[in-house]
């Protein structure tokens, strides 16, 4: 078998890499390209304040695929976006956000699945950090079934309240970083997922990532090309 | 150039990959293999507590390069090993740590240059996670004018009072995934830095990730083979 793994380590050591499209001068992209093509949800300005304990928080986590059958308020949504990707200043050049990132690029998109949150109809919304906004972005039928199949028949997915779901615009990232913006991106992720499932503990609620997915269902779903941008991980959510 | 990045995420697809060793009912390899071959240094069994909320530690972190020049106790730089990579319970198959890992695989090791502790010499420590100690690995002179250079000359690695080195024991995490597992442990070893970053900023310290290093270099400095085992992540950490 190919060890493409080894291949792709090796040739994103700096003595691989070519100039990247930021040495050669160029123009970057967008901080974030907003979608607008839906009903636009406003979330609340004020961030939830959980008084968790992260020495015990930390502790008491661990994945959880079994969920009550509660719902989540829009408060406590609002709250775990602002702790996995939510924008505390800005430039023209970068935004800072909850998390690190390389270079401070921040190439994810964040789509949710929403089962069972106050106030929501199901469906697939995305999240536009620098408004701190959900949109409606397919609100189909049977799209928790479908997501599910795209995430090989883990049930969890469809029990969870929310399912997070980001993507990776992948220029955003390899303009500064070229081919090694690979590795980049899946380091970048762990860290939006690892807040996730701290800030979900926080409002006794649990976490199970997902790594384990058809990529080209779940970029299909998702109307992605699985080229520019692409699903990177997953995670469920709901109340214990 | 060749799109590895792209040829890599195609070729880890699911239709792409190979029945894996587990698959193939071989059996898994050592949950860690203890590294003996210093001088051992027994950490604090309690682990500190630092009353410290998780929404306030998650919107201050931010990147720190520059250190106020005072040591970390071996009680902080315990905490920050038990809250990368503490396991909270096994069994034969697996260790349950204070992060996620994939199938639980826990591929890592964690490597430590050690500037400023109180109580250790400069030097490379090697920490064993099932037994919750350090060893030392490599305490020649120059050691971390030579991480430095690995690490691009950023200087910082110098004047942090410790640089954490995550690697990899890949055959941990392919055993079970094949070669999807080279996406897996770079999402994995993201969720082991941002608990770094958490639990540094619960000490009053600071943290900067670094991804850009030239791996050759510091794999040979770690006496890795480049292929089995790799560096992955590297996190500096020093008192603001």
């Amino acid at each position: 078998m190919k060890e493409i793994g080894k291949e792709f380590m090796e040739l994103t050591m700096y003595r691989n890499l070519e100039e990247s499209d930021q040495q050669k001068g160029m123009t970057q992209p967008p901080l974030e390209v907003e979608y607008l093509d839906g009903e636009v949800i406003k979330l609340p300005k004020e961030t939830l304040k959980t008084n968790a304990l992260l020495d015990e928080i930390i502790v008491q986590r661990k994945s959880l695929r079994k969920y009550a059958d509660k719902p989540l308020t829009l408060e406590e949504l609002s709250y775990l976006l602002w702790s996995t990707q939510g924008i505390k200043s800005k430039n023209e050049k970068v935004t800072m956000r909850t998390v690190p990132s390389a270079g401070a690029r921040h190439p994810f998109h964040t789509f949710l699945l929403i089962n069972n949150v106050e106030g929501l109809k199901q469906g697939i919304y995305r999240y536009n950090a620098l408004s701190h906004t959900l949109v409606t972005y397919n609100l189909e039928e049977n799209i928790a079934e479908k997501t599910v199949a795209a995430c090989l028949g883990q049930p969890f997915v469809a029990t969870a309240a929310v399912t997070f779901i980001w993507t990776v615009d992948i220029y955003r990232a390899s303009y500064r970083y070229g081919q090694r913006a690979y590795r980049y991106v899946h380091l970048d992720a762990g860290h939006v997922c690892q807040n996730l499932y701290l800030a979900a503990e926080a409002i006794d609620s649990g976490v199970c990532a997902i790594a384990a997915y058809d990529d080209d269902t779940l970029n299909d779903l998702l109307a992605l090309d699985g080229e520019n941008e692409f699903a990177i991980y997953v995670g469920t959510v709901g109340k214990k």
